[in-house]
């Protein structure tokens, strides 16, 4: 069996999908660093060692599945999500400890686009590691990577829109009750997206009508340690005992108008991944200035007939004008369709 | 094997899955008869006739599969996805029919809710044919049956809701434009759906909007031969040359106001399936109403933010008031997603 062959057996494309796991548990708590995944696996291809990165100023993945694996790494392979990197930074390469642990093959999912972190493989391959990269790439390159790649590519957060909505697009009555449009699971569902963003943001618009607190909560409804920034964008006052405003996460205030307002400072605090809680003109905006990224969208079985849009005004004058998506995953959440769309790459 | 088990085994269970195709296949040609399928299996299960409803005046299901299998029926089982007629009307009752053949067992998924024709299942047992009742039953009432049987529960049509919007629920952009909102696998689905109803109706709006022919035509665009009656509601003049008073089908006008006003008349006509196709006045009307039976929405990944809403009002306030329903089915087609749902039965 040849290397590229062997990088695709069953044990490793299992590995693979385990350490992608692995990253997604850790989503939301690594920012600015990349959420990743390594599961070590023995000579017999056993799984001996599994990791995610810590939080910042922490250990990489692979550090952490390394010491896990102890003595059965060497002579073993490192499944990796991301190429292990080759700088020295505050935890020293990934590249370096995975040989100095005797490990003899290296299959990572996704090149590092990372200029300064990148050269892993070549590293390794000089050093006489065996390495091949792009194994399940779409698919983890879809997963808790998203944000991360794109804000390494972009310089700025990426932004999931999430809404929930009756059938025919929705998200409040003509009254403004909006509450439980949506199913308890798919308010579940919204509640995890939100617990791994770095920031959930929203405009004065919802903090004036819905007055929200924007924190992750655990059953008993009270707030967890690791809450997401809260973020409330546009010129409006709120009042000073807003929800938003309480002690239970921290808060920023930002000007209204372009997005990349809103988006930059973001990056520079280290935000990678915003969630966009509403309401209709802010997404409308964001939209507009080509700043959504990714769409949750919870559809509930129900028909209004009138009450708010979920989206607002977004520049769309004629249908060719339509902003296009690519709906990623449709699947039942309780009652609810849950959609999950891209922006259409021609 | 006892008789209930053995009509449940593979070979009933894939005879009354094809009966319910062969029903389907007659569906929008059968009105006010039900689209009923029939399988003849012989002594040794081989499938030895198939049949389904043919036009007003012609023969049952059962008839014609009959006439399919010949002398192989004899001892065999009928497989049908209605209860057998126990009248003898234009043409002759079918448990008749079935006995004189020599069938010994008959498998039917949905007794007859009609109770003119009802009792022939009771009339087979009673010449010593072992029936069984109800196998496949909630699978095949919602198929081809679902608008008959609706129509007899109820003496009015059954009206099938059909839309195609972007994702937020518009179905139009500002400047009107909606042609190809949808991709050309929804178009060519909601053609089929056009084809199966025995009516196709519009409001006056749709008609002075978008002056839509309303046939059902083939790969070339010319119209079929069969054609569902073509019905515009509404109090407003139509132009003359409008296409849909073209000679392509026929076409009735009938008013505005309760949709009952214009369900009635078109129940007395035997018209059994009605499709909506629009726009969001009349829908809001009929939904109001609580006259829309089943949703078809072919959901184009796209965000407009503006435009004309799918739905218009439908009565609603506050959210408790939404009308609810159940997604039945929710699958791609195309690069859309289609959305059946049903009213919620609490
Ligand atoms: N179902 C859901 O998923 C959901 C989620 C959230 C909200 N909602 C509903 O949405 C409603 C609130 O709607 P909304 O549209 O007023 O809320 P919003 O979009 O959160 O706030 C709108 C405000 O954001 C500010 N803003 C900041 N940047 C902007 C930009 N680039 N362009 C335009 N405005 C910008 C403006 O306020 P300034 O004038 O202060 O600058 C604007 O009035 C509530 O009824 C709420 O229940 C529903
Ligand atoms: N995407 C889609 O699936 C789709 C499908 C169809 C249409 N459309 C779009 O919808 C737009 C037309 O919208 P529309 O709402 O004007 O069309 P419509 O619903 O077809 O027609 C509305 C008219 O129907 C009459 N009507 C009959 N019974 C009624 C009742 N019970 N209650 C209220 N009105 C009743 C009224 O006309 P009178 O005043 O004459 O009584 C009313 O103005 C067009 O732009 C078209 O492109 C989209």
């Amino acid at each position: 069996m040849s290397e590229t062959e062997w990088a695709r057996s069953p044990a490793v494309l299992r590995a693979m999908r385990q350490a992608a796991e692995l990253g997604q548990e850790v989503l939301g708590t690594t920012s600015p660093n990349p959420p990743v995944g390594c599961v070590i696996l023995d000579r017999r291809e056993r799984v001996v060692g599994t990791g995610a990165t810590r939080p910042v100023g922490g250990e990489h993945a692979e550090v952490m599945a390394l010491r896990a694996a102890g003595e059965a790494a060497s002579g073993g392979t490192a499944v990796v999500t991301l190429e292990p990197c080759a700088h020295t930074g505050r935890t020293g390469a990934c590249a370096s400890a995975l040989r100095r642990a005797g490990i003899a093959r290296v299959v990572y999912a996704v090149a590092d686009p990372n200029p300064m972190a990148s050269g892993g493989a070549e590293m390794l391959r000089a050093e006489g590691v065996s390495v091949v990269g792009g194994i399940l790439e779409s698919e983890v390159s879809g997963g808790a990577l998203r944000p991360w790649l794109h804000f390494t590519r972009t310089g700025l957060p990426h932004v999931t829109w999430k809404y929930a909505a009756s059938l025919d697009g929705r998200s409040a009555a003509s009254d403004g009750t909006s509450q439980w449009i949506s199913s308890e699971e798919s308010r579940t569902r919204a509640h995890r997206i939100r617990a791994c963003s770095d920031a959930v943001l929203v405009g004065t618009g919802t903090v004036l009508a819905d007055d929200p607190r924007l924190t992750v909560r655990d059953g008993d409804g009270s707030p967890l340690p690791e809450q997401p920034l809260r973020v409330v964008v546009g010129d409006r006052e709120i009042p000073g005992s807003a929800n938003v405003l309480d002690d239970s996460a921290p808060t920023v205030r930002l000007p209204g108008g372009d997005p990349d307002h809103a988006l930059r400072p973001l990056a520079e605090r280290g935000v990678v991944g915003v969630m966009l809680e509403g309401g209709p003109t802010l997404a409308g905006a964001f939209l507009r200035a080509g700043r959504i990224d990714l769409v949750e969208a919870f559809v509930a079985p129900t028909l209004l007939g009138s009450g708010s849009a979920a989206l607002g005004d977004a520049g769309v004058a004629s249908l060719s004008q339509a902003w296009r998506f690519h709906f990623e995953r449709v699947t039942m959440c309780g009652q609810d369709v849950w959609i999950s769309a891209v922006p259409f790459e021609g």
